[in-house]
Parts: C-alpha cells; structure tokens; sequence
C-alpha cells in the first residue's frame, strides 16, 4: 500500500514527491511513463523561475528536481496510470495502462494539460523558437517587436490584452466574423490602439530560419494570401485537460471538474473526494506557470501528509 | 500613480515584482523597509526550494531574487507603509510611516507573518541552529534524533504529528494540563508511541555549544527541573500577522479577515476588495513555504495586469 501516489512528474508531482518523502511518508510513488520535467522541458528561454536569475533551458531548469526528491524516498515509477478508482475504505486502487494495480491511501493529479495546436505549416518545426503557447512565459521576448496571436476565444483575447502590453503591435487572427468572448473584453481589444484584428482567416504557414520565425503567412477569406513580418506566434486555440485517469466506468469523473475538465480545488488543493488531491495545470485557475505548478504540488503533500496521519490514528482506534 | 504597489519584501513580493513588471506594468514599486528577501533569510540550511539540490542558507537562496526582478524595472522603496486606504475612485492611497504618500491603481499586501517567541534564555541565541518555529522547514534536519516541541494549540499539535513521523520521539511541552484543541486531534498525538506530552511545564533554557543546541532545561509544576538531551527545540505558541497597513480608521480591516487576522483569498489571491490582492504568509491557509509565497505573488501580479487592463478600458470608455 502506497501512501501517497502522484500522477504526473511535471512540477507539480516533482515538488509534490519532494515534500511528501521529505516529510516522514514512507512509500512516495511519482508515476511519470516519460521523462520528469514536464512541458516546461519544451522551452528554450526561462527568466521568470523566481531565484533562477541566469537565462536557462526548461531541460536545464528541471534537471535538479528527480534528484531533489528521490534524494528523500521518492520513488519514479515509468508507468502510466489508465484509472483512479475509490474502494469503499476510503482508499485508492490504481489501475496501470500495463493492467498492473497499485493500491494508496491518497492520491495527488498533476497530470497537466497540453496546449492545443492549430494545425498549420512550420507550427510545430517552430514551436520553442517563436512559436509559443503561452503570452506569460514568452510575451517579454518580444518587447517592442510585433506579434501574432491565433484563436478568438476567451483565452486568446485575454491573452492578446497581455500582449499588448508588450509588444509593438499585435496582430489577432480569427477564423470566424465575430469573437464569441463578452463584448466588454471584445471592447477592451479593439481599444488597444496596437491591436490589428484580422477576421475570417486562417494561418496558413509560418516562415523562419535558423534564428527563429521570421513571419505568419495567412489565408483571408476571399482566398488571398497576407504575409504577416512578425517574429512571434501565439496560439491559444484550447487545451487538453489530461483528465483521463479520473474518468470513471459511468463516464463521470471521480471528482468535481469545470466544464472545461479542469479538477476543482480549494486553497488546500483538497478536491471533494477526501485523500484525493490535485495540482498544478490539470486544476481550475491554474496559472500555467511552473512555480506556481510546485506550490500546488508542496501544498498537496502537506495536506495528504495531515489526511494520512488523520486515517492511520482512525484505524487505529477502531 | 503607481500601476502596481507591492507592500513587503519576502519571497511573495519580489515574485510578484518580477512578473509584474515582466508583464508589461510601467510603474511597479515594492516597498520594503528592512532587507528583501523575507524570513527565510534568517534560515541557515535550505534544501526543499524546488530546483535548488544543494543545500544553501536562506540568504544565498533569496540573493538573486532582487536583481531578477528590478532588472525588468521593479523599484524598491526602502520606506514602510502605515495604512492602505481604497479612494471613492478605486485607486488606493498609501501612506507611509514617514507621512509622505503614494497612489496605486492596485496593491499587493505581501507582509507576512512572524512567529511569536517563547521568551525563554537562550531562545534568540540558538534560533536556526537547534531553534526552530517550523516542522515542515526543518523537520527532516532532525530525522532519527529527539525533538522538543513547545506549545499546546492546534499548530503545535499539528507540528508535533508531523515531527512524530520523522524525529525518534518528541517531547511536547504545554504550560496547562489539558489541550485546548478538538479531542480526536489530541487522541492522535497520544496513540502517537514516540510522542511524550510534558504537561504543566515551561522551558526554562535552551543548551548548546558552537555547533548547536544540545538540549533544553524545563521547569515542572513543582519547581523541579528536567533536562531533555534534545538536539532541537520547535516553538509553536503563536504568529503575528502583519496585517497592520490594512487597519482603518474605525478600527476594521480594509478587506475580509479570518478570525486571526488572516487576509480572505480565493484561488486567485483576490480579497473582498477590487484591486487588493494579498499574498504569502499574511493570507489564510498560508502553507509558510518560500515556493508558496512566490507562488502566490506571481498569482497576484498576473491577476493585477489583468485587472488594471479592465480598468484603463473602463475610464477611456467614460
């Protein structure tokens, strides 16, 4: 029997894992099928990890993190967990893609979410080199300069509003003739003088070389082609909640979610199922950025740490 | 007018500094009368920082911190604020001990909390070598040796748990002769077999030599004194939040506080107030670990860039 199994070995399981281990937990299992780290491990150019004050790769940035908690216990297991189900004592069975079971007196998700991509040329080939997803981690590259921002939901208005802070101008690509987001934020967008909206079109290419992207070919509506001269791309059109594991037989989740999919939390990172916590991107309003993924982590082992403690002198007294 | 002012130079403040002015805000200012870097500075031995594997001292964890966030154009004022009042306009006045003012179109209240000392000889002396007012920090320094805990509220009996995984035993020293805190909580510190409770007893004086504390004197009921061989002492009996800047006029708090002075955050570090965020240590459910705080305050700062947007499209709407 575990006594706290993390699904995911992003941030948020990393600093999870390190805190729980640290922290008295004898069995401390990181399931993580690929490489720990996280999406984080993707970018080239992180400045904002508070602390970290030398520019450095994502790679570069989590290479300490495995060593940090397995140091302490922590267990990585390469295995990819396929269901979280509840037993009726209260405790956790895990179910393995392999069919392999694990059973865990608390569980933490810190399974993540996967930006969406919109499917055009040279999308992914750049992605890293001036194609991000994120305006947070990457608007400050390109101070001054021009960029693009692709999707017309809610997020990438929001997220357009960030960039425009920054950047010179900000070109908005959108595939429809109106934006679906409340008028007001519609509003705040088209107030922004360095804001240009380009309506019924699509991305059809985006152009570099060895330095990076150079500029955003486009598709308008009556066919023509428009080459956008900017060296940054932003995509905002969704996000996968890796919510997988907590789908249930019933097709409901094992917890209360968002209707986006995201694992509803209180400032404890406690969700509504007691010994089931979750952290960092896979959680409502999460910040997307990687310390705020490890706070969650740290503030869900102290919180399984006190949930065990809780259930061990229970049983005991029975 | 201030974009963003950031009341306290911890780990919460110079994160939110960071990605505030990271973020595109012109005129972000922290003030911080005493050197940043907040409490943790005080500490000799970190190694939990996600990400930092050598062990450092809270002053060369915290060294960098400063620089990584003036370099995007944060100020520090050396100056402390007295009170924070909300104008008839929403914007926010500061005044400062010196009587001299600012204005700021929102405001983070970062000021942390600080843990009451016991008042016993040698306490001061031997703080963060033997001297501890955090399990979670310092716990695992102690893993396999004997702990004293001093204190009998629910913290105390929190840590004291907490401690009973790590240290051999645990001494828990507590002035009354019963436990304030709820029945079930102080049941499971006695089932605990390595926790000895020391009722009706006071800690006279801390013991140590150049490389520590090597036990603590208690005086008992009837006068009689008692040497526990420990090689560290915790003190829970209490925290003051500083939450001074946000007392009014009339004797209330500016925004929502919990019974103990805590600032009322949502997920998204926002109080009851628009445009007052609180973050780290001064907030409720504060977890008191450097990562959170930071995480905390960069929270705040992006929930600042976006409420300040809303605000500036709303006025040139007018």
């Amino acid at each position: 029997m575990l006594d706290f199994a993390i699904i995911g070995g992003g941030p948020a399981g990393l600093a999870a894992g390190l805190y729980a281990s640290r922290g008295g937990l004898k069995e401390v299992a990181m399931f993580e099928p690929g490489m720990p780290g996280g999406q984080i491990t993707q970018s080239s150019e992180i400045e904002n990890y508070p602390g970290q004050l030398e520019v450095v790769s994502g790679m570069d940035l989590m290479e300490s993190w495995l060593p940090q908690a397995t140091r302490f216990g922590m267990r990585h297991e390469m295995d990819e967990v396929a269901r979280i189900t509840r037993r009726e004592d209260g405790t956790f069975l895990l179910t393995m893609v392999s069919g392999k079971t694990h059973e865990a007196l608390s569980v933490l998700v810190a399974t993540g979410s996967v930006p969406k991509m919109a499917g055009f040329a040279g999308e992914k080939e750049f992605l890293g080199r001036g194609v991000s997803t994120c305006a947070t981690c990457d608007g400050f590259f390109y101070k001054g300069k021009e960029v693009a921002v692709i999707g017309g939901g809610d997020t990438a208005i929001e997220e357009a509003l960030y960039l425009a802070d920054l950047a010179s101008k900000v070109y908005v690509i959108h595939r429809r003739d109106a934006f679906r987001a409340p008028p007001a934020m519609v509003d705040r967008l088209k107030a922004r003088e360095n804001v240009e909206l380009v309506m019924e079109a699509k991305p059809a290419e985006v152009c570099g070389d060895q330095s990076g992207v150079t500029g955003l070919k486009v598709t308008l509506k009556d066919g023509s082609e428009r080459d956008l001269p900017v060296p940054g791309v932003f995509i905002f059109v969704g996000r996968i909640v890796r919510n997988n594991a907590l789908l249930q037989e019933g097709g409901h989740y094992l917890c209360e979610t968002t209707e986006w999919g995201e694992v509803k939390v209180d400032l404890r990172m406690h969700t509504d199922v007691a010994g089931l916590f979750a952290a960092g991107d896979v959680r409502e309003h999460a910040p997307k950025q990687v310390v705020c993924a490890a706070s969650d982590g740290v503030i869900a082992a102290l919180e399984a740490i006190a949930y065990i403690n809780e259930e061990k002198a229970k049983n005991e007294g029975n």
